[in-house]
C-alpha cells in the first residue's frame, strides 16, 4: 500500500447547499471543492438533460464524484429485485450521461427486505457486475436506521462476501456515531475497498436517529460527534479518495449556498488536519483580550466616552495619526475610532456606534495568520503611519477584525507606538478597579451560530461549551461560550447568542444593527463592591434588579441576610457553582447597542445563565418603559 | 357530591404568554379568561411588589388561582427538608401578598430524592398542615420526568396517604400523555381531591420527554395527543375547579400575547365542549367550496379574467349593485371583486390581487354562526342591496372571510339573487371539463400554524392531517391538510403550509402579502388529459416539468411508455397510492401572488406532496430565470 497524498480531494453533496443545481454547484466551484456528489432530487428538479449537468460541472472546474443514492435495493424477493436492477440500469443510462463512476447503494429499510446478509451479497454482486460492464462501480452504505444493516461492519462483511471489484464500502460518519457504533477495526479495513467517505457531525439530541439525520446534521467541528476520530480511522486506513460532506440540515436548505459552502471546506480542511492529514500551523495561544474598539463618530464618541469616564475609565491618549482615542482601566484597552475612509467608518456607516475589532493577545502572530489563511480567512491591513506598528488582522465572518498581538519582538506596546499617551497614561489607572475584560458575547441571526463555533473552533483553537437556553420576556435565546483551551489566567470567552424571535433583546440587536455584532461587554473587578461604591451609578446607568429577585435568591440559596443586603442595595446578581462564586451587574443598554457588565468571578467557570433572564426582563422593561 | 356548573372558570399560566407580567395580564384578561397561574420567573423579574401584581390582576378582573411551582421538595434527606420547609414558608409570604391561595408542588425531579411514598406523603402532609395554617392549600403533580413519581396514580396514592384536607392533586394532560399514561381510573378520584387542572397538547415526537415539554407543548387541538379523552374523564370524576393552559412553547414566547391567549380561551371552550361541559352547537356539515372570490382592481381583474377564460372559464354574471363579476365552469364560481369600499378592497389595499373570501356550503348557517361566536370568532356583515340574500360570514384569524352559504330555505341560488347572470349562464359551462374545486392551500406564517388548526378544527370540525415536509430548492416547507370529516363526495380540503425559510415561495409569498392566505388553487377534472388538450397551454401559463423527473417517475413506479409518453407531452405530474392514481399540472404563479392546478383524482387521498418539490424547483427557476 502506498501511502495516500495530502490534502485529500474536498467535495460536498449537492443536498447539502441552498438552490437550484447550477447555484449549487456554482457555490462548491467559489469556495474552492474539488469535487461533488449529485443528490437525485437536484437532478430531476434540473431542467436539462445530465449531459449539461456534467458540462456545468466541468466548466467550474468540479468533479462528479458520486451519484447518491440507490435506495432498497438488495436482500428483497425475487421479483422485486428483478426491478431494482432494471431500475438500476436506468440509473447508469443516468450516470454515464452525467459523468458520474460511482453510485451510493444505501442498506435496506423496507419493512419487506430480508434478513440474509448472504442474500445480500449476492444482489450486490449482481448489480457491481453490471456497474462493471459499463464501467461504473457501486459503493455500499449502512444507514443508521436500516432494516437489517445498520453498522458500518455489516455493510463491510456483506461487501468482503460479495468479493466483486466493482463493489466497495462507503463509510459516513453520522451514520456511525450516531449510534455510538465503535471505530474499532475501521483503520483494517483495506483502504481499495473504501471507495468513499462522506462526513457530518451533528448536535447531540435526543431524538430518533431518522429526524435528528434529515433536519440537524451540520459540518465537522460544529457538533459534538467524534468526527476527528471517526476521520482519523479512516485516514490511519490508508484511505487516499475524497473527504465529502453530506449535510441534511434545514438551515442550511434555507442560507446563501456560498456562505455555506465556504463553511464547508474551512471544516473539512480543519477537520484533515485534526486527523492526521495534511496538517495547518498550530492554532494561537491566546493570551487575553488586549483591546475592544468602537467604531464612532463623533457625537456617539463623546457619549461613549463619558459612560466609559463614569464607569472608573480615564482618557489615555490619542493615536498619532488618526482620530483614535484610547481609554483605559486596570490592563483594559478600549479604543473609540471616529477616523473617516477607515474600516471602523465603514462598520459605523453599516451598524451605528458598535464594536468593529477585537485585539487578541498570541504568542505567534504570523502562524496564527498563516492557519487563518489556509482556512480561508480574509486578512486585513489597515493603512499605518511612520512607526506605527504593523498588526496583522482577519475578518470574522460578520466583517468585525480580529487584531493579532505578538509582543515577543516589540520593544513596547502598540499603545506606545501607535499612540501619544497622555503623561498620566505612564502609570496604570486603577479607576473604580475594573481589571481586566472578562468576557465579549456576540449576537448572531440564528442561523449563524454553527457558522462561528466553527471560526472560533478552527481558527483560534477555541472550544464550545454547552448551549444554555434563557427566557428573554419576548421568546428564548440560545448561548454557546465560545472559551480558550487550559487553564489561563488570561482566558478568551466569546459567549455566542441567537435567538428566533425578532422580539427579543438579541434579535431586535441582530436586525437594528443589519448583522451580528459584540452586543455586551464584561469587565472584571477582584473587588465589585468597592467598584460599584466607588463609581456613580446613576451616572453610569447600572441596571435595576427587581426586589423579588433578591427574596428568591434568599430562598434558593440560603444566603445570609448581610450579604443579600449588600447585594439588593448594589443591584448585584448572584450564582455560584462546585468551583466558586459570581457575583455581577449590568448597565442599561447604549443606544440599544450593547450594555456592560461588571462581574466579579471567585474560580467560577459560568456567566451567570441562571440571572440572564432577570437582565433581559429588566432590559426590555426599559424599553417598554 | 354536587353536579358541576358549566361552563368551567378558564385559566392561563402566565409562562403561556409572551412579555412581561403586565402585558400577560392584560392579554389574559383582554382574551376573557377568569384566572391565571403566576409563573414563578414571572414574579421573580416583575418590579413590583406581589401586592401590586395582585392589584393589577384584581383591576382586570383576574383571580390568581395558582402560585407555581415549587420543586424538588418532598423524599429529601431530613437536614434538606428542613431548608425545603423554611423555602416553602418564604413562598407562602410571597402567596399571601399575592393573593394565590393555592401553590403547585411538582414531584422530586433530584438525583438525591428518596424512593419512598410514605415519606414523600409524611413531608407533603407536613408542607399541607403549615399551608392550612396561613389559609393556604397545596396541590401535588407528577412530572413525567420525575425521580420516582411519574404517574397521577403515583401522585393520588401520596395524596391519599398524606390525608390532609389542605392537600389535593393537580392533574396536567401533558404530564399523563406523554408517558402514554393509562386514565383508567380517573373519573373515580373524588372531585374535591382533584385541585387543579393543567391542560397542554403537543405534537407527537420521539425526543425526550422533558424537551417536548419544555418547547413543543401547545394548546388543546393543535396537537396529537388525546387531551378531550383526558378532559372528559376530570368531567366524569366531578372536577367543578378551573381549566387552565400550561404550554411552553417558543413560537408562544415569541407570538404577541393577545393572539395566543385568545387561541388559548377558544382551545379551552372548544376542549370543555368535546369532554362533556358547556355544549357548543354542533359544527356545520360542510359540503364543498361554493366559491373563491379575488380581490382585484380594474388592471387585475382584467388580467386574471384573461387567465381564467384560458383555462375555461367563462363569465357568467356582474353582481347587481357593486363592480363585482361571476366566473364559471363546471360547478366551480369564481368571483372578481373590484368594489370600492368594501372588504375586498382593503384587501386588496394590504395584500394586492389576492383570494379575500371563501364560500362554504353548510347545512346551517345559523348553527355554524352560533358555534364560531361562542368559538370568539369575529363576525362581518356586508352591506347588501335590495333583494340580495344575507349570507353570514367569518374573519378567519388573518382576515380572511368565509362565507356560510344555506340554500335550505332559499327558492333560488346566491348567484341567481345577486347577479345579473349572462343569458349563456342559465345552463351549466363545462369549459374545459373542469368540475369543482378540489382543494386550496394557504400559506402562512411558520409560528400560526397551530392557531389555523385550531381555528379549522375547532370552528368547523375539519380534521388534521399528517405533516409533510417538502424541499422547496431555498429551504423546508412544513404542509398540514386539514380536511372535512367523513367520506362526502364534495370534501373541503385546506392544506396548510408554512416555512422558516423567508427564501422558500411560501416564505417570500407571506413577507410580500403582509400576512397569511390562499396561494394555491385546485381545481379537479374528471377528464384531465382532455382538459389539457382542450386549453391553450402557452397561454394558461402551465408550468413545464423537466424531463429527468419523467426519466424517474418511470423507474421508480414502473408506468408503461404509452402513459409516461402522454404525461411528459402535457407536463402531468403523476402519484398514487394504495386507493388510486392522482394526475396533476400546475399553471406558473400570477404575480407572484397564486397560481392555479389542475387535478385528476380517483380514489387517491393526498395531494401529490412527492411531485410538490419539483413544482416548487420550477417556479424557483421561473423567478430566477
Amino acid at each position: 500500500m502506498t501511502a495516500a497524498r495530502y490534502p485529500l480531494p474536498k467535495s460536498i453533496a449537492t443536498v447539502s447547499l441552498s438552490g437550484t443545481l447550477p447555484e449549487k454547484l456554482e457555490a462548491a466551484a467559489a469556495a474552492g471543492f474539488d469535487g461533488v456528489e449529485i443528490f437525485e432530487n437536484d437532478l430531476l428538479h434540473f431542467d436539462g438533460s445530465p449531459a449539461e449537468v456534467r458540462r456545468m460541472a466541468a466548466d467550474l472546474g468540479l468533479q462528479i464524484l458520486l451519484y447518491q443514492p440507490l435506495r432498497d435495493f438488495e436482500a428483497m424477493s425475487g421479483d422485486v429485485f428483478a426491478r431494482n436492477l432494471a431500475r438500476a440500469e436506468r440509473k447508469f443510462d443516468v450516470m454515464a450521461q452525467l459523468g458520474a463512476e460511482m453510485v451510493l447503494v444505501c442498506s435496506n429499510v423496507q419493512e419487506a427486505a430480508i434478513d440474509d446478509p448472504a442474500r445480500a451479497a449476492a444482489d450486490l454482486r449482481q448489480m457491481a457486475e453490471a456497474a462493471a460492464r459499463r464501467g461504473l462501480r457501486v459503493g455500499y452504505e449502512a444507514l443508521a436506521w436500516g432494516r437489517h444493516v445498520r453498522r458500518w461492519q455489516q455493510a463491510w462483511e456483506i461487501v468482503q462476501r460479495a468479493d466483486h471489484p466493482a463493489l466497495g464500502l462507503v463509510l459516513d460518519s453520522f451514520h456511525t456515531l450516531s449510534l455510538d457504533d465503535s471505530l474499532q477495526g475501521l483503520d483494517a479495513v483495506p483502504a481499495d475497498k473504501i471507495f468513499f467517505v462522506q462526513l457530518a457531525d451533528a448536535p447531540r439530541l435526543s431524538m430518533d436517529v431518522l429526524s435528528w439525520s434529515r433536519h440537524y446534521r451540520n459540518f465537522p467541528g460544529q457538533g459534538d460527534l467524534p468526527v476527528v476520530d471517526f476521520a482519523r480511522a479512516v485516514l490511519q486506513a490508508g484511505y487516499a479518495g475524497p473527504l465529502s460532506l453530506e449535510v441534511f440540515n434545514d438551515d442550511f436548505r434555507a442560507a446563501p449556498a456560498r456562505l455555506t459552502a465556504q463553511d464547508g471546506l474551512r471544516s473539512l480542511i480543519w477537520l484533515e488536519s485534526e486527523a492526521g492529514g495534511a496538517p495547518l500551523p498550530a492554532p494561537p495561544v491566546l493570551g487575553g483580550v488586549d483591546f475592544v474598539e468602537f467604531a464612532v463618530d463623533y457625537v456617539a464618541g463623546r457619549e461613549l466616552a463619558q459612560r466609559l469616564e463614569s464607569l472608573g475609565f480615564a482618557h489615555a491618549g490619542r493615536h498619532r495619526s488618526k482620530a483614535v482615542d484610547l481609554y483605559r482601566q486596570g490592563g483594559i484597552n478600549l479604543i473609540l475610532n471616529a477616523e473617516q475612509d477607515s474600516a471602523a467608518a465603514e462598520h459605523f456607516q453599516l451598524h451605528g456606534p458598535s464594536v468593529c475589532a477585537i485585539g487578541l493577545k498570541v504568542d505567534d502572530a504570523r502562524r496564527a495568520t498563516a492557519r487563518a489563511r489556509a482556512l480561508l480567512c480574509k486578512e486585513w491591513r489597515e493603512p499605518v503611519g511612520p512607526d506605527e506598528r504593523v498588526i496583522p488582522a482577519l475578518r470574522s465572518p460578520d466583517g468585525m477584525l480580529f487584531h493579532l498581538i505578538d509582543d515577543r519582538d516589540a520593544d513596547r506596546s502598540i499603545y506606545e507606538s501607535d499612540f501619544m499617551l497622555d503623561a498620566s497614561a505612564q502609570a496604570v489607572h486603577h479607576g473604580a478597579g475594573l481589571c481586566a475584560i472578562d468576557h465579549l458575547a456576540q449576537a448572531l441571526p440564528a442561523n449563524r451560530l454553527d457558522s462561528f463555533v466553527l471560526f472560533y473552533r478552527s481558527v483560534f483553537g477555541m472550544q464550545p461549551e454547552a448551549v444554555h437556553e434563557i427566557a428573554d420576556p419576548y421568546g428564548l435565546v440560545k448561548s454557546r461560550a465560545m472559551v480558550s483551551p487550559g487553564q489561563h489566567v488570561q482566558h478568551v470567552r466569546i459567549p455566542l447568542n441567537v435567538s428566533e424571535s425578532g422580539r427579543t433583546a438579541t434579535g431586535r440587536f441582530v436586525s437594528a444593527y443589519a448583522g451580528s455584532g459584540v452586543h455586551h461587554i464584561a469587565f472584571r473587578s477582584d473587588r465589585i463592591e468597592q467598584t460599584l461604591k466607588a463609581i456613580d451609578r446613576s451616572r453610569a446607568a447600572m441596571l435595576h434588579v427587581p426586589d423579588n429577585y433578591y427574596d428568591d435568591v434568599a430562598a434558593r440559596l440560603a444566603l445570609d441576610d448581610g450579604l443579600l443586603g449588600r447585594l439588593q442595595r448594589l443591584d448585584l446578581l448572584y450564582d455560584r457553582d462546585a468551583l466558586g462564586e459570581f457575583l455581577h451587574a449590568y448597565t442599561e443598554p447604549f443606544h440599544e447597542r450593547f450594555f456592560f457588565e461588571l462581574v466579579q468571578r471567585a474560580g467560577y467557570l459560568g456567566y451567570g445563565a441562571a440571572n440572564a433572564a432577570v437582565r433581559m426582563a429588566a432590559q426590555a422593561q426599559l424599553r417598554h418603559g
